[in-house]
């Protein structure tokens, strides 16, 4: 910003005037040639400033939209005179007469683009510095310079719009649930730290020094005392932080839509979430949502598209091919515990390039390689065509329905890596090759969830949903006995490839969940101290029981079309776990610290900022 | 908890049974004679078991009321049989007939006292050892044991109501702000430290060593930052935070139904806020209130009440009679700088005892004493009487009109202390005189507020809203040259004698704003370095804005009835700053702490908790 355009907006500052008692009596998205004659008044930010000979064009912006007003000296010349010092982003207040724009200038592609408003008065409410990025929705900023002006940010048509989507679907989510007699309860945000999950944020209590509270990752024992309190149904859109290393698209704090029910089972609980979703995509969208959504089991869903929350847009389904190479001469095949194959129709014509980077992707999920297979007219084009016997051939030729021109993909080794690999190259592939409809949206359930999962690291079995998840019927001995048959009653809504949400019965005896407990290794004491209250509660009139917890901001995401849950998070964190706007985390004082009788670790300073800071003056 | 009740809960386990398919048809608060011969399923828990003979009556309590229900031998022996089992808050799904009561056995203080459901058959959804407490409105349970078993203080009818009224009122105030044009907006919750206002909550950050997030105070900030996104109008109902030593009736956090719009004044801002108020109570009440709403300035509430927020549900002003009391030979009366007098009609029957009481209770603000006059038929009855002249009796009886059977409190001294000791002393003889009508909500703009107040403690004057809020126009100038007389564009709703609400217009000029930092004795690099994004941001096309915020917990407080906030909070911490139910705060890992980079103060060890715990199973 040069100096002379500083010192522009600055002489300009002497033109600002107060609003007075000047209001809006539209927004810039309304007006219309029916509207002709009327004197309005509209408020809003400079898009762009055109002087055509005598006269000034100005588009004003609001959070609606854009309407052309004209400052003309036959109208007002002292106040077409002032127009001059117009800039972008400035803003203004003007009174006018709309008028029908002249044949050949009317706009079809702007809601007010038959009209125009001619100016008869107008306050500069505030200059503008030349912005760091012009307000549109294509832009070049860099996202960290988008964070650092969020506020010019949001100003992007496109954000504004993210933003009252969200606020839709939220309205949308409340009217819903308070018609089917959910209250909305507010649980605590400073709570008791569990050992459980993802690391906790804790906040150093001063008055009981030594102590922490923490910050909740969900507030699942809340929502389930509630039950147990007599509300029978609750919910509410609630934050919930997680301390974890920053992976892309993850933020240090996100929303929920938290759901709980009492005397319920699985079916009221997905058919009530099934017209949630209806119900938003309706008001935030105008979209219709068929239900009920289809269904699919865990063990299903893993084999056919290698992941647990398939997209369903397209299909590039995998196979399990492992009986059919069994006895290969390709020694990897032979050999691995499991062999999956991905035909891909029309793929023969891909390049040594484009496998060569597949080939590279799925080296993300622990797979060595990647073996392909092109079926030409004339030969089986492959780097391992060559092992495969005639029967082999045959029977994947039929297994996998294989037309000339197909290509087709194989993984083999561990089942977690063969599916991993081939699941998420599937997601790859068919953005890749186009083949997802971008204006669907495929909802789908995911059910039969393993109760555990084996913990690589910590060599045991920990829970796959959450500790409080009631085993399926019968399933109360399996845990014991085969940790790893034992399925939860629990279920994941899935759309478009995304985990929307997710939920369970809940144990609701205190024996059950006193056995759960005992098949996660908690010895009765661990348990007591940790979760003692619970199972005390349960042993008071817990009802049955159960909920789902939906990702708002991925909700926001998927109904926006947005790329990144940033652009819908007003004000979110980098990947450096900071605010670029307002430069938090921050140093804070020593004395703040010694309140809190707390040091820093490192420098053994109880605080890194200069003791002085304390002294400055408070307001 | 005797040992033999313990063996008769676990015995009875093994009639539990699971819910199965059976879907509740009714809430226990809805069948009446209409619905006789209605098959139905209702499900809840034991309010009582009576055992009459051959019948074995229960009333079952769920979220919205009870219902009698019978088990009788002729309906179906075995499921009457194995009721002799029921005890007090056992879980039961039952399905039976609707029959209208016997002939003078209807309870007309019921809502379903005119049937009772005779039950075909019944599950065992869960016992319960015999409760800590009755679940009635009436308890004798203390605060402290009703919220270590806050799942059973909440399924308390009264209890239960206050959230459903707390969930109405958050509805509509949703509902209201919405079709305004308001969107909810979410800000973040780890945000910057600032040295402003009251003690921050500090959040340790893991990826930021040595740093801290800061839980907010408000989202004022925030909300200012989105009027410069271009937002317009914004709402949410949010947590806030403040690490105060927790005084009576005061939380570590607490919700606001947070506001603020663009291109508005004052008056936009109040409408606005008066239509909610009408709504909110319309709907979560069925109650009408009138709007607009009174209005008193500052200066005048003071004046009359001694309070910046008085209850206008009766009268007792005060009233300075410095002037007739100056030449007084009572030497209190004659120096002091501000001399106030309450009559009290009818006071004169008031006992010594009273008015020690009175008198002790105005010690709490500073007075040293409390002077009263009982006005007799035959003469001035009161340690003062023989110090004042005629002239001042001719005085003071006609200012204050005084009759016969009255008694007048009289505070000399310090305008501060004066008005804090009538004020309140004139809240507890309302209360205490029953002059106020507990049906009527009072509600009351306060108006005018200075801008600064004179910290006594620090020795310089501090925002007395925010350093946010604007002077009134042309007092730019008297902020500087007469702190003290400086008026801001500030707003207070009071209900009842409860600041219900407050706000202000803003500084939306980065000139006004830095000269209000000044003006606090902000530095400019102080400024800058605290608030530099925020006068940023006002350099950048700022449109005027302004804005109020409600407490949510004393809202619904008041729209209950109920006489402390925490009646009103699910799961409320005590005055001890911790949670009852959870064992909030609780000492943590060392492993934790080191992931911090911190150290305990006092012992110089990273925890206070046995670092083997980190070694305790995880689920």
């Amino acid at each position: 910003m040069s100096d002379q355009k500083l010192d522009v907006q600055q002489e300009h500052q002497q033109y600002i005037e107060p609003l007075g008692d000047w209001v809006r009596s539209h927004d810039c998205c309304t007006l219309t040639a029916a509207d002709t004659g009327a004197e309005v008044c509209l408020m809003g930010w400079v898009q762009y400033r055109r002087d055509h000979g005598g006269l000034i064009f100005v588009d004003l912006r609001d959070r609606q939209g854009l309407t052309q007003i004209v400052f003309s000296p036959d109208v007002n010349p002292a106040a077409h005179e002032r127009a001059h010092i117009i800039r972008s982003e400035y803003v203004l207040a003007i009174r006018g007469t709309v008028r029908p724009r002249p044949e050949g200038m009317t706009n079809p592609g702007m809601k007010t683009g038959e009209i125009e408003v001619y100016v008869s008065e107008w306050k500069l409410l505030n200059t503008s510095r030349t912005p760091a990025f012009v307000i549109e929705d294509r832009t070049e900023a860099s996202e960290n310079l988008r964070l650092q002006y969020r506020y010019l940010d949001l100003r992007r048509p496109r954000m504004a719009n993210n933003f009252i989507v969200r606020h839709k679907a939220a309205q949308a989510t409340r009217r819903y649930l308070d018609e089917l007699g959910f209250l909305e309860i507010e649980t605590p945000y400073l709570t008791k730290s569990t050992p459980e999950g993802a690391r906790d944020f804790l906040v150093p209590s001063r008055l009981n020094q030594g102590q922490f509270y923490a910050l909740p990752q969900s507030p699942q024992l809340f929502k389930q005392l509630l039950m147990m309190s007599g509300m029978e149904r609750y919910y509410q859109i609630v934050r919930c932080f997680r301390d974890e290393d920053m992976r892309a698209d993850r933020q240090l704090e996100f929303t929920q839509i938290d759901i709980e029910m009492s005397f319920v089972d699985e079916e009221q609980v997905m058919a009530m979430a099934e017209g949630l979703m209806a119900r938003v995509f309706r008001d935030a969208l105008g979209r219709e949502i068929a239900t009920p959504f289809p269904r699919m089991s865990y063990d299903d869903a893993m084999a056919r598209y290698g992941v647990d929350k398939p997209d369903t847009r397209f299909g590039l389904e995998l196979q399990d091919v492992t009986h059919i190479v069994r006895g290969s001469n390709f020694k990897l095949f032979a050999t691995a515990e499991l062999v999956k194959a991905m035909r891909v129709p029309g793929g023969e014509t891909m390049t040594r390039k484009e496998i060569d980077e597949f080939t590279e992707f799925v080296k993300i999920y622990g797979a060595q390689g990647l073996a392909w297979i092109k079926i030409r007219p004339d030969e089986w084009q492959s780097p391992i065509a060559k092992f495969l016997s005639d029967t082999e051939r045959a029977g994947l030729k039929e297994a996998l329905g294989l037309e000339t021109g197909d290509i087709v993909f194989f993984q083999a080794g561990a089942p977690g890596m063969v599916n991993a690999a081939l699941g998420n190259l599937r997601v790859r592939l068919g953005e890749h090759l186009g083949l997802i409809d971008e204006n669907a949206f495929n909802f789908l359930w995911v059910t039969d969830f393993p109760l555990f999962e084996y913990d690589e690291e910590e060599k045991r079995y920990v829970a796959c949903h959450h500790p409080f998840t009631s085993p399926k019927d019968g399933h109360m001995d399996v845990m014991v006995e085969n940790p790893a048959a034992a399925r939860a009653r629990a279920y994941d809504m899935v759309l478009n490839g995304y985990e929307l949400g997710g939920g369970s019965i809940r144990n609701h005896t205190a024996e059950k969940q006193r056995r759960m407990f005992a098949a996660l290794g908690f010895s009765p004491e661990e348990a007591e101290a940790q979760f003692g209250f619970l199972t005390q509660a349960l042993e008071m009139g817990a009802p049955p029981h159960g909920g789902i917890a939906f990702g708002m901001d991925r909700l926001a995401m998927l109904l926006t079309g947005s790329s990144s849950i940033r652009d819908v998070i007003a004000f979110p964190k980098t990947q450096k776990a900071t605010c670029l706007l307002t430069q938090a985390p921050d140093s804070v004082s020593a004395r703040q610290l010694r309140d809190l009788g707390l040091r820093l670790r490192e420098t053994g300073k109880e605080a890194a900022k200069d003791a002085a800071s304390t002294d400055a003056p408070q307001g």
